[in-house]
C-alpha cells in the first residue's frame, strides 16, 4: 500500500516548468491582459488566434541555436507538428497565407513553449504567456515604429507603472555601423553584438574580456567600441553622434542616426520621448531585426521576483533525464525576445514574411509584453500594500441564507428564487448546497467566500414578503447588526445599492490611504 | 524554380483540422466567451487555467477507446507529455493536488486537442475551444446540479437563443435501472446504453437492429426497452414512471426518479423548468457520469453548419498517412462530451477526483459549452441578417488625416498629436503611415478600416487652433459634406459625442428593424 500510494502521489502534479493559474493570480493576470488588449484595440489592433502547434517546417530554421528548445509532437501518423515557440513566426506564416493583405495591425495573447531548463525564480518557464502587437505593411520611416513605442508607454501608464520603467532604444543599423567604424571584422559583428548586449548585467571589463579573450577581437578595437556603447541619452547623444564625422560617413550608421532623429520627433509628438533612453549598448538577441530595437526595463525587475507559481518539483530521476537532454546553461534567458530583467521588447523586422512567401514585401514592427513578469512584479507590489485601480475583485456580492426554528424545512426553493432574483440584477450570488443548513454553516461559507452582504430568509418574513439584508462583519452593537428588513420586490435594488456604495467607499478609502 | 516554389507553398498552411481565428470571427468568438464567462462569474465561478499539456499518466486510462485520439509529445528527454483532451481531467488533477479544497466552483475556457479525422462541415476539429463550469464538493441532492442547469439557461438566454434550444435531461441511475428491469444482462448495459444514445440520429428500428443483431440482445428485451426510451416529457413523464411499480422496485431507478422530482422542483424555482425535456433516450458517451446527465440541442444544429474556418486542405499524401494511423469512422463525434448536434453537455461525476487521490470525496457536476458550434450557428444567423446586442464592433472610431496645397509637409507630427489626444479620450484611432499622404489615399484607408468619422487637419485651420470633423460617406449636397470646424481643444469631446450618437442611432435602427 505504501508503495502504491507513493506511485499515485507521483501522478498528481503539473508538468515541470508550467503552472496552474488559479485564484487571485489568474484574476490579476486577466485584469492585466484586459488593460493591455484595450489599448491594442484603441490602436486599431485586430486579434489573431493561431493553433498551439505549427507544421514542423514552419518553425524550422527560424530561431538559430534556440531551435533545440522547440517541443515536437510525437509522429503518430499525419503531419509532423511542433508547439509554437513565439507568436511572431505564426503571425508571419498567417500573413504569408493571406496574400491579399497589404497591411495589418494584429495582436495576440497566447502561451508559448520552450523546452528549456526551468528557473522559476528568474521567471524562466516552459509554458508562459506572450502578449504581442505587430504592424505589418509599408510605413514611412519611423511612423509605425513610433506608434508601437507609444503603445508601450500607454500600456505601462495604464498598468500604473508611471516613473518605474525605461524604454531602452537603439537601432541595428547604428550598431552595425559603429562596429564597422571601430574595425570589427564582418564575420564577428553578430558575436560582438551579443557580447555588448550583456552590458546591462556585466561591467565593461568583463564584456571586454569576452570580446578579446574568447572572441579574439583586437584590444584596440574593443577600446574603441567602449567609447560608444557606454553612452546613453536622448537628443543630446543624437547630436554628439551627428557631430562624429567618422561614424556619419558610414552609410548604415548615417541612415540609422537620421531615422533616430525622426523617431525622436514623433515620440515627442506622442508624448513618449521622456520615457525612452537611447542606449548604444542595447543589441537584442534575435537575428531577424533590421532597424529600431527596444526593450523595457523596470526597477526591481532584475533579479526577477519569484512569482509564487504552483510548479511541480523536480524529482531526482527526472532531473537526470533532463540534464542529459538539455544543456545546463542556467543563465540562458527563457525568452530571447525578452531578456532577463526586461518586461517588454521588440523592434522592426522587415524580411521575416518573405521567408514564407518570396517578394511578400511586408515589413513589420512590433513588441512583445512579458506578461508573466509584469504579473509577478504587480503581485509583489500588491503584497507590499499597493493597490491598482484596474484590479477587480471577484468575490460574490451577496450570500443567500435561510434561518428557522423547529420544523424548519431549509427554504431551499425560496433561496433559489431569491438567488435568481439577485442574479438577474447582475449581482454575484452564492448559497449553501444543503437542504437544511445550520445558520453557523451558512455564515462560515459566506465568510469563506468573502461576500460583503447576506440576504437572510425566514419563514415569517417570507410570509410578509420580506427578507433581511445584513452587512457581513458589522460589530456587535451596530444598529444594523441584525440587518434590515426589505421588501422582497425591492431586494435586488436594495442590495445592488449597498454593494455599489460599499465598493465606492472602499475605493475612496484606498485613494485617501495612498 | 517551379518545383522550388511549390515546395515553399506547402510550407504556408496551418495544421490540418485547426484554424486561425481572425477578423470578425475572432471578435464574435470573444463576445460569446465574454457573455459566458460573465455568467460564470455571477455564479461565483473562479477561473482555472492549466497547462496545454499534462504528464502522460494523468490522461492515461481516462477516455476509454478514445484514448487513441490523444496527441503525445515526442520523447525529447524529461517528462512524457500529452496535449489535454478535455478540461475535466486537468481540473480533477488540480483538485487532487489541492487537498485543502473541500469545494470549488471553477470555470475554464481553453482549447483542447483530438487526433481525430477532421470533418469541418460537422464541426469536428483537431483543436477546438471548450468552455466549462464545474462545481466540486458536497451538495444535497440536485442543489448544485440545478444551478448548473440554471447556468445553461442563462447562457443561452444571454446569447439571445431564447426559444431555440432544449436541454435534454436524464439520469444514469434511471437508465441503468430501466435496463435492469427490462432484463439487459449487466455486462451489456454500457453497450446497450450507447446504442440508445443514437436515437437522436437514427429511427428506433435501426437502433433495435444494432441491439439485437450486433450486440446479441434478446428481441423481447429490446421491445421492452422501446416502451421506455421513446418517451419524453417533464412532470407528466415523471408521474408515469412513479406509477410503474416494476421500475420503482428497482433501487437505482427509484433513487434516480426520486431525485429527478427534486431537480424539477428546483428547476421551477430557477425559472428553468420549461427549458428542459426529460428524455429517457439520452445516455451520453462518457463512462464517468454517475447521476444526472444533460445535453443541449438547438434547431438547425444538426447537420452542423460549416463555420467557414480557414483550414488547410488535405494533401493526398497526408491523407494516406492519416488513414493508416486513424480509423475511418466518419461518424464518430469529435467530442464525446458534446455529440453532433449538441451545443452543450454535461452531468454529475462523483468519482473522478478519486482516480488521482484516493478518498478525495469530491463529487462534481458540470457542463461544457461547445463554443465553436455556438459560434458557427450565431455567425450563420448574423449572415441571415439577425443582430445580437452583445456583439461589439471593432472598427476604428475615427481616422486622422491632413490635407494641404503646394509645399505641404504632410503634418505628420500634428496628426500624431491629434491621434494621441483622441486616444486619451478612449477613442479608437488610426492614421496613414505616410509622411505626405494624398487625400484620396487617406480616404481610401479610412474607408477600408471602416471608420465612421474623419478628423481632417489643414495648415490654415491648425494655425487658428481648429480642425475639421467629417462623417464618412455623407452624400453630396449634405450640409456637413465638407465636415464642420471644431476647436482642437474641443475635438476629443466633439468626436466622442458624435461617435456615441452614431452608435445609439444604429442600435435603435437595428431594434426598429428587427
Amino acid at each position: 500500500m505504501g508503495k502504491d500510494k507513493e506511485k499515485r502521489q507521483e501522478l498528481i502534479k503539473n508538468p515541470k516548468g508550467t503552472r496552474d493559474w488559479s485564484g487571485e493570480d489568474v484574476d490579476l493576470l486577466e485584469d492585466i491582459l484586459a488593460q493591455i488588449s484595450r489599448i491594442f484595440r484603441r490602436h486599431a489592433g485586430k486579434k489573431l488566434d493561431t493553433p498551439v502547434f505549427e507544421r514542423e517546417e514552419v518553425l524550422k530554421g527560424k530561431y538559430g541555436e534556440d531551435s533545440k528548445l522547440i517541443y515536437d509532437l510525437k509522429d503518430q501518423g499525419g503531419e509532423l507538428l511542433s508547439l509554437r515557440y513565439d507568436l511572431t513566426v505564426p503571425f508571419a506564416r498567417w500573413l504569408a497565407m493571406n496574400a491579399n493583405l497589404k497591411n495589418y495591425k494584429r495582436f495576440a495573447i497566447s502561451k508559448v513553449y520552450r523546452r528549456d531548463q526551468p528557473a522559476i525564480a528568474k521567471g524562466r518557464m516552459r509554458e508562459f504567456y506572450q502578449c504581442d502587437i505587430d504592424f505589418a505593411g509599408a510605413s514611412d520611416p519611423m511612423m509605425a515604429d513610433s506608434e508601437i513605442i507609444a503603445i508601450i508607454v500607454e500600456v505601462f501608464e495604464s498598468l500604473e507603472w508611471s516613473g518605474r520603467y525605461t524604454i531602452k532604444l537603439n537601432d541595428r543599423r547604428i550598431l552595425d555601423g559603429l562596429f564597422e567604424v571601430c574595425g570589427v571584422p564582418e564575420e564577428k559583428i553578430r558575436m560582438i553584438s551579443s557580447a555588448v548586449d550583456k552590458l546591462d548585467k556585466l561591467p565593461w571589463e568583463e564584456v571586454k574580456r569576452e570580446m578579446v579573450e574568447m572572441k579574439g577581437l583586437d584590444e584596440a578595437v574593443a577600446d574603441k567600441i567602449q567609447t560608444y556603447v557606454t553612452r546613453k541619452g536622448r537628443k543630446d547623444l543624437l547630436e554628439e553622434l551627428q557631430k562624429d564625422e567618422t561614424l556619419m560617413s558610414n552609410a548604415k550608421a548615417n541612415k540609422g542616426i537620421g531615422e533616430m532623429e525622426i523617431l525622436m520627433e514623433y515620440l515627442s509628438a506622442w508624448g513618449a520621448l521622456d520615457k525612452v533612453s537611447f542606449d548604444l549598448s542595447l543589441a537584442r538577441g534575435l537575428d531577424y531585426y533590421t532597424g529600431v530595437i527596444y526593450e523595457v526595463v523596470t526597477e526591481g525587475s532584475a533579479p526577477v521576483i519569484a512569482n509564487g507559481a504552483e510548479v511541480a518539483k523536480e524529482t531526482p530521476k527526472q532531473g537526470k533525464r533532463e540534464k542529459k537532454a538539455l544543456d545546463e546553461d542556467e543563465d540562458r534567458s527563457n525568452d530571447p525576445s525578452v531578456g532577463i530583467g526586461s518586461v517588454a521588447a521588440g523592434g522592426r523586422y522587415d524580411n521575416l514574411v518573405e521567408r514564407f512567401r518570396p517578394n511578400a514585401d511586408l515589413p513589420c514592427v512590433g513588441v512583445s509584453f512579458g506578461v508573466d513578469r509584469i504579473f509577478s512584479i504587480t503581485k509583489a507590489r500588491i503584497a507590499k500594500g499597493e493597490s491598482f485601480s484596474y484590479v477587480s475583485s471577484n468575490v460574490p456580492d451577496v450570500y443567500v441564507m435561510a434561518f428557522g426554528g423547529g420544523g424548519f424545512d431549509g427554504m431551499a426553493k425560496q433561496r433559489i428564487e431569491i438567488t435568481k432574483r439577485l442574479l438577474n440584477a447582475g449581482l454575484k450570488v452564492e448559497f449553501t448546497y444543503k437542504k437544511k443548513p445550520k445558520p453557523q454553516v451558512q455564515f462560515k461559507n459566506a465568510e469563506t467566500a468573502g461576500a460583503p452582504f447576506a440576504v437572510i430568509l425566514g419563514e415569517d418574513e417570507q410570509a410578509r414578503g420580506e427578507a433581511r439584508v445584513k452587512e457581513m462583519g458589522v460589530p456587535d452593537g451596530h444598529p444594523e447588526k441584525e440587518g434590515v428588513l426589505v421588501k422582497i420586490t425591492d431586494l435586488a435594488t436594495e442590495v445592488s445599492k449597498r454593494v455599489e456604495m460599499k465598493k465606492m467607499v472602499s475605493k475612496t478609502g484606498e485613494m485617501t490611504a495612498s
